[in-house]
């Protein structure tokens, strides 16, 4: 399977390979944004693969539609950001779609995150960009990666320069049953390219990879994350946990 | 429709009338049961009606199922009972049902309770034993919801003497959209049942009737249960929380 090529921009924008940003995720970075006062009638977006689809009703795409948010770390955070805020009239959509790429994203961009102009966009995405080249035959690369992923975001930026953005990393969580070929090396140059992409657009970053690594010293990975990729209820929490934590430091 | 009539423990027990049982429910009433270190390998199994269903997949029966919890509070609590007890081997089922009374429990009480041998049963169930006398001319009365409550309750604390138990009080949230006819007095009879029991069986009483009260203040019933009985996200994540201070209660 062949990707389509559909962005210049990214690489104009050209950081070409990324073995330079190998910079620690051990901490939440969200440094590079100064928190504000949270607006009245806010949307939040949470975009992705099937760790945010969560197996979702697709359905039930309306804001806040406790049918529509799966049963994955999205589902979980998202009555908590509800209750926290209520009377705020914040809204919520989450737009994940299993198996989805970068690329896969753009395809939808404009139905699935610019025409619900999000205040703030939850992004999690490359596990399949990586692992697709092993079980799909996907010719990406983590070059393909970075500069699509670089270009979507110009895009977003340019259509709401004050979007705040939220970027979680791929994540694998070794002795899972499917990720056995996740750690030579390959992968984790998608989990450094995430990182340096939202470094450049100066989006909180949630290490995702480091924090299940972390967690699977107690239970194993079979607990958090059964398959290395899928985060079990517990692996869901967890990532729901990181996620409010990044979000409290935007506002 | 008739209900079945399945049981004689309940009258035998006999407490009448529970106009005598209403007492506050203002707070969590765990005092009657005293902590104990939490066991490994322990079982906890949520029962009850849409609201702890949820929507969930059945077919994902197996323990702590990340397919199988629903959308609702299950869904949100399990993960964080999951994240905080890893290493436990905790084991967690929901066995909720759309639509269920009391009596529908029994019928599954075998194979969707005693066969799956909890530690900590949580069990919310009444607003359909009420709102089925309107809707679905259902002829229970409060007498039978309360007789067959303390029955089942009997059989299941026969089959476990240690068992503890988490009682979740049916609530209806004024001004939601199905919800007009329950304020006259009636529906109240069976909130007040459902405490009489949990104080019975020495169980921990979770008041979601006026944690909804309280919390509807500020962004009314619509963001917290639009219809008055199926919460909202926000609604569930409050559950979640309610439920998880009376379970930290029990340990």
């Amino acid at each position: 399977m062949k990707r389509r090529h559909f962005l210049s921009v990214g690489a104009a924008a050209g950081l070409g390979s990324c073995a330079s940003a190998k910079s620690t995720t051990a901490a939440l970075s969200t440094a590079a944004i100064a928190p504000q006062t949270m607006p009245d009638g806010m949307t939040i977006l949470f975009q992705g693969d099937s760790i945010t689809d969560g197996g979702r009703n697709r359905g039930r795409y309306y804001a806040n539609d406790s049918g529509g948010m799966g049963g994955g770390y999205v589902n979980m955070l998202v009555g908590q950001l509800l209750k926290e805020h209520a009377g705020k009239g914040m809204k919520i959509y989450n737009r994940g779609i299993s198996g989805h790429k970068v690329f896969q994203l753009r395809d939808r961009w404009d139905e699935d995150c610019l025409h619900l102009e999000p205040d703030v966009l939850s992004l999690m995405i490359g596990v399949n960009d990586f692992w697709h080249t092993l079980t799909h035959a996907y010719e990406g690369t983590v070059d393909v990666y970075k500069n699509d992923l670089i270009a979507l975001l110009e895009q977003t930026k340019t259509a709401n320069p004050n979007i705040k953005m939220i970027i979680g990393e791929p994540f694998a969580v070794k002795g899972g049953r499917a990720v056995s070929a996740f750690f030579d090396g390959t992968f984790d140059e998608y989990r450094y390219a995430s990182k340096a992409v939202a470094d450049q657009f100066g989006a909180a970053f949630i290490p995702y990879h480091s924090i299940f690594e972390e967690a699977a010293k107690v239970g194993g990975a079979k607990h958090w994350c059964p398959d290395g990729v899928h985060p079990s209820l517990a692996g869901g929490a967890l990532m729901a946990d990181a996620w409010m934590a990044a979000f409290n430091g935007l506002y």
